[in-house]
């Protein structure tokens, strides 16, 4: 049996209520004893730098994460320039907020070419370890379901963020495990292992059949087809025992009271996680 | 640039004219110059085996493969022994219709431990191998996309594919490679070559953004982002040459009109694969 989960390692990620702005979702993790909050840059963007980190400041919330850089490839060196210049802003605004992580969604192709898209995506992580190593925070690799292949990430699976890892050969770089984008893998508990003391973060939801959507397709742990108490396990005994983040994007849940889907988060964490 | 494209190695797989019966789709591909047919067996269904048998031969068209066999994952050994029965009268079917090839679609995982129902699979095949030799039907091992993992295939890689292959150890057994399932891989080039002499298929369609459905979400080829002609090289590098599938499912192209699908399938067969 796995070991009972402690609450305290609960993280909040803010897309769960995407209708809540930073304010709300911060009282809703103080209200509901919720510790940790992973913050999304489009709820930063909403309040502005400054009053986001005097909100996280006075509820005394960790954060986990924030949510995200990456988006490297692009036709043009003038583009991709961009792109760096927006992770270098990620990279402040992570660092402001106190987030130990930030994480990389890197990004569809431009073009049909994948393999040149992954080296744009190394180079560009590439260019932004030295401004993340300045700024104390860390670059999670995300790997994404192969499903958002063609519109947001080229990395899909965790051999590949991991290959990748260990190409860049920083340890300002490591992983991001979430179950969602990579339960399905016959590899994964091996890419674990691979990963060992590299993981930067790991995030739960759940896969339901039929999906619900493809963008907004997650689901509420305890609701799908992932084992997750195994994926767990396999991600704590590699040496991760940071926060777990709760990200699940679905309009369902979306659309509940804030306070309900909260109470119903708390209770699936210790029964399903 | 590519070798020109030959309309001979055309094949309707009977799922892109999904409202049309078996005679209908026969009577399309004779109309419109196709000369292969890949068949499904709701299709035969519909007409019996026998009727199936003297269209086809009447027809004088070749039958690329038959869909599908395989879903052998089952909780309870008396279910996966009836899996193994329809998958013995999917053999039959194929050798009645002159099949060289049975697509197995390899099934979900009736639990949560996709590495017990990976075993099934494995078992499951090795038990239709000496009936399938008997038959002269090639058992074909088709990865799905990881987005069917949960509801239709836990084999879900070339390499997985290939791996399952090679553990099964057999030259009745081969993989079909469908460009929708696999697109997205980083390891596809590499497990193509290793799949060299054991490629019994070569299916195409398209992956557009946004997808418009999970399961009815591929596109007409050349509507999206697979690059289907390098994809085509390096399966034909590695020694196929047989007939290439056209297998969309998808509600718009279903309703299209019978014979402006079919014109369109041979224009994009051309300019786009």
């Amino acid at each position: 049996m796995s070991k009972k989960l402690d609450i305290q390692r609960l993280s909040l990620n803010q897309i769960t209520t995407e209708n809540w702005s930073l304010q709300e979702a911060i009282q809703g993790c103080t209200d509901h004893q919720i510790p940790v909050i992973s913050v999304w840059r489009h709820k930063i963007a909403e309040v502005g730098l400054l009053e986001a980190k005097k909100l996280i400041a006075a509820s005394g919330l960790e954060v986990s994460s924030v949510c995200r850089g990456g988006m490297f490839p692009a036709l043009t060196a003038s583009e991709r320039k961009e792109r760096i210049d927006d992770n270098k802003y990620a990279i402040e605004e992570a660092a402001e907020l106190g987030a130990d992580v930030l994480v990389l969604v890197c990004g569809p192709s431009p073009h049909k070419d994948l393999a040149e898209s992954r080296k744009w995506v190394q180079q560009g992580i590439e260019e932004i370890i030295p401004f993340a190593e300045q700024h104390g925070v860390k670059l999670g690799i995300e790997p994404l379901h192969p499903m958002f292949a063609a519109d947001r990430s080229v990395i899909t699976t965790l051999g590949e963020a991991n290959a990748l890892q260990q190409s860049l050969g920083s340890s300002q770089v490591g992983v991001i495990i979430d179950a969602f984008h990579v339960w399905w893998d016959p590899d994964l508990y091996s890419e674990i292992e691979k990963a060992a003391g590299k993981i930067l973060g790991y995030h739960v939801s759940d896969w339901k059949v039929p999906l619900p959507d493809i963008f907004k397709g997650r689901s509420m742990m305890g609701d799908g087809v992932i084992d997750l108490p195994r994926i767990r396990r396999a991600v704590e005994a590699n040496g991760y025992h940071g926060p777990i983040e709760v990200e699940i994007i679905n309009q369902a849940i979306w659309d509940m009271p804030g306070k309900e889907s909260l109470e119903l988060i708390k209770q699936r964490f210790l029964s399903c996680v």
